[in-house]
């Protein structure tokens, strides 16, 4: 596989550091992305965002446009979600990741600070080439079914656009084992940075859909050598609107932050 | 697997017929899409269009806006594509499928007959929600890892915003085999016709992307109860922009034709 | 993919005709193999090798060892199961296919008609080392995540040794869908037949795992240039020992041969 | 899943130690094993077990039978193979661990420590009950495609034989991505051992396939909990008979031991 283009470690030997509102991620610098699935309320977002802050997360993530396979499913909160993201940043000052589904919702996103595409989008081309234009970091997941040399191909898109802020994400892809449910390829992420300058982070959540996987395999993720992390994180998982079975509690997320960090130390 | 929704047989026993301005898919009809991957110039989609009309054709398919893995690769002639499908339309009387890649692009769709959501964009669901409320055909193919309750799930997002004119494809699923581009699973036309009423079309180009497996696949797509085929033809196809690996002859066309009709025949 | 060896078309470019005790499978010539999944009886292998051979079989299956992921499952009656196929041949004259396990098996396999390879041990390379040193047909399954190279290769195990009398047999492959057992690979049939002179047939039942997607696939490996077919048939489904969710009652199966016939005939 | 048998934690929740000739692994016991892909000549096989021993090896791994998918490949030493392995185990004291293809070689087999059980004979259930009889700790790999349930149903076979030593290896599955040689699937070790009480190694060199991958995914594989690596290693891998792109020279090998070694005190 030669990816000779823009994102190619070929042309470009140094990491890319993506500046997230002042948190760095890439070369050497590790962030902890982490919350819940969906934004349900006010209430919800703001306790969860103090709660991974304290614990040791520099970025929250929750979704307010949710792709669902059901029509019939709940839909996300959409732009009110928005609006209390930027709520829960003005209270802990933590920057904000969340998807993106139709360039239309973009009008949105002016106080966000990374726009993620899902990975039922990784390869939705019109939407990548709007968000090579803007100015704004882009955290872009893998297919549940793309190569790798697809993902770094969608990349391109974006860093041909003139966006150099990209993040890209390993976040299990679909195979015939359904006891997980998807297979984290964590392989990825030493083949992707021996291939690419990017960072690349992994998202053990949805990867495995086990809470009691995420923790193991955030460790293995560090490991190998990711430039982060994305953790669903819940104050009750059991009720949660979405994801529930694979959320950590505020306190298993704390515990998994602090044996990420022995890992990181025992590599340096 | 449960599909209890609008799609269902359980509650729509018989067969939905979709009408394409005047050609009848579903309940017992059966009809051949053809057409080269992409329209390269005016020549070459009205001379296919004649061709593929005279062999048995009655739909005619060709590309405008292209979904390309590499942003670096020909995207397709996207307006001015759609501009020479209608005249091709206009000189042969052949209704026109055509891809849609974002609701931006829908403004140009007045005059096409069937919109065609691709493999990359079936969970692209601010998309669906849109094409729900046009009144227009849909022909929404199979994502390359998606389940075939995916499959009628995303169905359902056209069906619950009120278009019930929506038509299925099996286009192949990717799996470890790589002698074929895809695999196609064929298997997956009668177990949709037992759970849905909607008409299952199959595309053996892309599913197999091989040129000599197109016509044996056509005929088992026929045998095991396919509603209709989508058969990619050009005029040259070493030297189509695309696909042409998989693109079969005007001449290979109509012997392939001549064999579906004598399968179909023998079913009846 | 170049397979340059014995089963090469290139070197060896008309069809093999493999001779079961007098009945010819290959080179235009299409067989039916039907029969219970498990021998369970003697009066149960006996009256059903009568019902399929009267609606068109012309070789009996039945399984006396039988792989079965689990040590507690049925494991087959074994040795006892292969002197009852040997009855069931004398009552109807109907030559024997049965899955061999082990080397240490083929002791009893003298008057067995056809060894069969199952796809758990496609690449059990010392068993097909054995395997081609006998004077006796193999029917060789493809296993359940080879690909068609590796299935050529472990058929060349078989030739290298000597032993020409080798069917090959697409009986589905392991991928992320699960509506169906298996996805049935039908492309492999005229992919196969293009690059190796061997007979190919079909197993439509462990394909899918479903009774009524059984005749539909059937049909279907017709239409695509099958060689013939293997089909499970069980005088009473739901009490089969193994694999009665896929079993056809003896009707059932008479519909589908005759059904096939048409579809040969078509094609002639 | 619910696996309520011999291995199944819920009867016996304590972890299993295996008991290697004195080599204790599971039970917070880690070993790595390394050596070569193929036993070679006595010259290769003794020199990389001195290697491997300096670096912190505790067992040696040597292939004298190997599966090959070409009849036309080299095939191993075979009953050579194992006399040379002996005789590395005599000059340096390590345990041999090598794989078996059929029950007829396991009379060589009286002096080898582990008896390796191969992805592709992972279903070969016959192997698995005579191994089930024998006092010897067996390793058996995950199939290609075996899930996970069908790994721990295979253990049943050796386990309910009556042979309680038994280590499991995860060694990548085949998915539709062709970048790395397999999958590795590295969430099934904390799945497994949530599960069962057997101990799980990790084989990164014939899960990736790619040198430069091993050790990221051998501190992956430490840190999510595994009980031992096993890793291909070659004095010069561009020369092996067998392998070569996916072996580490011994420096490299003692490299990933020191760096595993750190991760695994970071976890203490």
């Amino acid at each position: 596989m030669q990816i000779n283009h823009g994102g190619s470690r070929e042309f470009h030997p140094e990491d890319t550091v993506v500046d997230i509102s002042g948190v760095k991620t890439g070369g050497g610098q590790f962030q902890i992305i982490a919350g819940p699935c969906s934004v349900e309320s006010r209430e919800q977002i703001c306790f969860i965002a103090g709660e991974v802050k304290k614990a040791g997360a520099s970025i929250l993530r929750g979704g307010a446009y949710k792709p669902r396979t059901s029509p019939y499913a709940f839909q996300g909160m959409r732009e009110d979600g928005i609006k209390l993201l930027l709520e829960a940043k003005k209270e802990t000052g933590l920057p904000i990741v969340t998807e993106v589904m139709d360039i239309s919702h973009l009008q949105y996103f002016d106080d966000i600070d990374v726009v993620q595409v899902g990975a039922r989008n990784m390869q939705n081309f019109e939407l990548l080439k709007e968000l090579g234009k803007i100015n704004k970091p882009v955290l872009l997941k893998r297919g549940l079914s793309s190569t790798i040399e697809e993902l770094l191909m969608s990349a391109e898109y974006l860093l041909a656009g003139g966006n150099n802020s990209v993040i890209l994400c390993e976040r299990g892809i679909r195979t015939f084992e359904n006891a997980t449910r998807n297979t984290l390829d964590l392989s990825a992420v030493p083949l992707i940075k021996s291939l690419s300058h990017l960072p690349v982070i992994v998202d053990p959540s949805h990867a495995t859909g086990i809470s009691v996987l995420v923790k193991p395999m955030s460790l293995a993720a560090a490991a190998a050598g990711a430039d982060g992390l994305m953790i669903e994180v819940h104050d009750n998982p059991e009720r949660a609107l979405c994801d529930g079975a694979q959320s950590l509690t505020p306190g298993a997320f704390r515990d998994l932050a602090e044996s990420v960090a022995k890992i990181r130390r025992a590599l340096e």
